[in-house]
């Protein structure tokens, strides 16, 4: 008799974002006239650049002509596409990262779900919280929790990421072995500084752990002390892996391109105390579940690299914070203490009320979707996320509609 | 200290591609002035049909202006590429397959290989001999084998495929959870009749089994007696789920869209016997760790159904079924006995000589690549695999150099 992987009935009832959409459906179904603004999922709104679609449309007549179709690729991804990001991304900034140990992706929701894979189930996880879901869910299904007892999963590290601490999580007092962390912050926005990574890069060497670093959003850090990679901290080569997307700087959520840095020296050990290469299990990994990216898609990521690419981006990078910096004074204008927007397309407001109260009171009474805090997580609550991630016009429209709402 | 998945360790030395590009590399550095015939990877050659190219090229369009852009999708993908598949691939040949059941992806290696997360570790597995590598390894991966011993892992029943049973397993003595079956087969060729897939659903609902059916190479079905789908067989929609791709019969393997079908009837048992549906467990996987295909491939694949999609595919199979034929063929008339190559793209050569003798022969005295069967497993011996992926001209070339070397 066929048996289930029983660790998915531990898994709480319903992704934080189908949530949201059955309380905004059934808003609309009573309110068909009033206009939404979405200001909660941190989707982006802009069209891909044109530097993007330019390439996209080449490889796509390169796919129609015999002598220039691809079939299957590399599953790691083209070596161009992989060149241009470690020189772009990393050796551009000093970053000591080579093409291969890049490996392309179709998204980073997939790689930091898949990543844990392949580690052992004994390990002990530690979470941001609040938490990009993704993280946790993951390590639910594979075994390494225990049960949901009052908002959090036995077994797990909850880093706590409060208005206390700024929302940057201090070292835990035990040992975890693998960690979670996410600057700039899904969904606080928050940044952490090269003290702060540093003193994460020498607990991590000092336990032998590894530091899963979800840079999804370093496009978007602006001031330049920042660290936009933790491969910028010495020791990370030993200790890290990173996440990064082409989601969120050249609006790639519906196009699909992602990619992991696996450095060739990160070691991780067998029951025996022998080490052995992350680098390589995770090519395993990757060869045997993954058939690469399209590769007209990988064109086109290829093209942000270029001049036009770069200024495009840049561009839509410029459009969003300024719609982040709009959300962040409003909100602190009208006496809601705030973080991020300035370094991150999010802004994570102290509500004053429960975070889906105060949610169900912006869609109410003000047409405007955000993001409950409770759904990240035990820390989340009393805040609501805000993204940036919309045209200026419906920003000025949302923050008008809330002005009007929650002036003193 | 961070530890390993241990059962990694497992894992054979190197993926059966690898080792053979790793031999013709060697040969070509050899010999820089020979031209090498691929007829070994199983990848398309042909271009895109016309239609999926203007699809294609038309959604890029959409993805360049603010009214049309398309970020996150569905995970399962988009309802029109659903919908048109539901009743494209099934209602219109009878099946009873909703749109809701299907799950589009990014490939079949991805889905064959991620389904087994859904279960239980303790479920037994059975799999082809000759098999597709990814549903060993994932298995193995995930832990649910011993040790690789003699040339096979210890835990697993290998379902052989010979020239006695017509390369078509017999039903396994003992009671089996988990059955991955593929036909047309990879590497074989070979065929299951509607007797045989029956005797396999009931098989599968006596034992409250799962049938994991793999029908990638469906479309290259001849003949019409032969199930395209496991869900023309009464009662497959108790015990089984459906994977196909559009990667052999529209060429998408380097443009990247497949899907899996999971009716909702499916059930597995949690520990206490409690039934639960695997619909829900796989829309949960697939929403967790997977964020959809990019929106202008899956508006590519969608144009294969138009009239024109559907004339091109048409065309593209014909070209290759053709070269499959002569291949088989050429094969038989130099005394070589075969299967496949009538029904599916493949044809399976038994070689008299070991099968790795037999492709360093092809390639060092023909130029010739083809697949040596040992790479699939133990009942892969003594057989090599030919793929009809290739143009006419290749493949006669091939055949000629083969004709030469082997002729009595």
């Amino acid at each position: 008799m066929i048996q289930i992987n029983e660790h998915y009935l531990k898994l709480q009832a319903s992704y934080l974002f189908s949530d949201i959409a059955k309380r905004v459906n059934a808003y609309q179904a009573a309110n068909p006239d009033k206009k939404l603004i979405r200001m909660g999922i941190g989707d982006v709104t802009e069209p891909l650049p044109a530097a993007c679609l330019e390439a996209f449309h080449a490889a796509i007549d390169e796919m129609g002509a015999r002598t220039s179709f691809r079939g299957y690729g590399p599953e790691q991804g083209y070596d161009f596409l992989r060149s241009a990001i470690a020189l772009n991304e990393y050796q551009s900034l000093g970053c000591d990262i080579a093409a291969d140990e890049i490996f392309v992706s179709d998204g980073a929701k997939c790689d930091t779900g898949n990543i844990q894979e392949i580690f052992g189930l004994n390990n002990r996880v530690a979470v941001p919280d609040p938490v990009y879901p993704v993280y946790v869910d993951t390590n639910v299904m594979a075994g390494r929790t225990g049960t949901f007892v009052q908002g959090r999963y036995e077994g797990l590290t909850y880093l706590e990421c409060t208005p206390e601490n700024g929302y940057v999580p201090a070292l835990p007092e035990g040992d975890v072995d693998l960690i979670y962390l996410c600057f700039p912050n899904n969904p606080t926005g928050a940044v952490a500084t090269r003290e702060q990574l540093q003193a994460w890069v020498e607990y991590a060497l000092s336990r032998r752990a590894i530091i899963l670093y979800d840079a999804a959003y370093w496009a978007f850090i602006r001031d330049p002390q920042i660290p936009r990679s933790i491969f910028e901290i010495p020791g990370a080569r030993e200790c890290a892996i990173e996440f990064r997307s082409f989601s969120k700087n050249a609006g790639f959520t519906g196009t699909r391109c992602a990619f992991t840095v696996v450095p060739k020296e990160l070691k991780a050990y067998d029951g025996a105390g022998e080490a052995v290469l992350v680098h390589k299990l995770w090519n395993r990994r990757h060869t045997t579940k993954f058939n690469g990216v399209s590769y007209p898609v990988q064109k086109a990521a290829a093209a942000i690299y270029s001049d036009a690419g770069r200024a495009q981006v840049a561009t839509l990078i410029d459009l969003y914070m300024a719609n982040a910096a709009l959300i962040r004074t409003t909100m602190e204008s009208l006496g809601y203490a705030c973080v991020g927007g300035d370094n991150a397309p999010y802004v994570w407001i102290q509500t004053g009320a429960s975070s889906w109260e105060f949610f169900d009171r912006l869609l109410q009474s003000a047409g405007v979707v955000c993001t409950p805090g409770a759904g990240f997580g035990k820390c989340g609550e009393g805040h609501v996320r805000l993204s940036a991630f919309n045209s200026r016009a419906n920003v000025e429209e949302a923050l008008q509609r809330i002005r009007a709402l929650l002036k003193p």
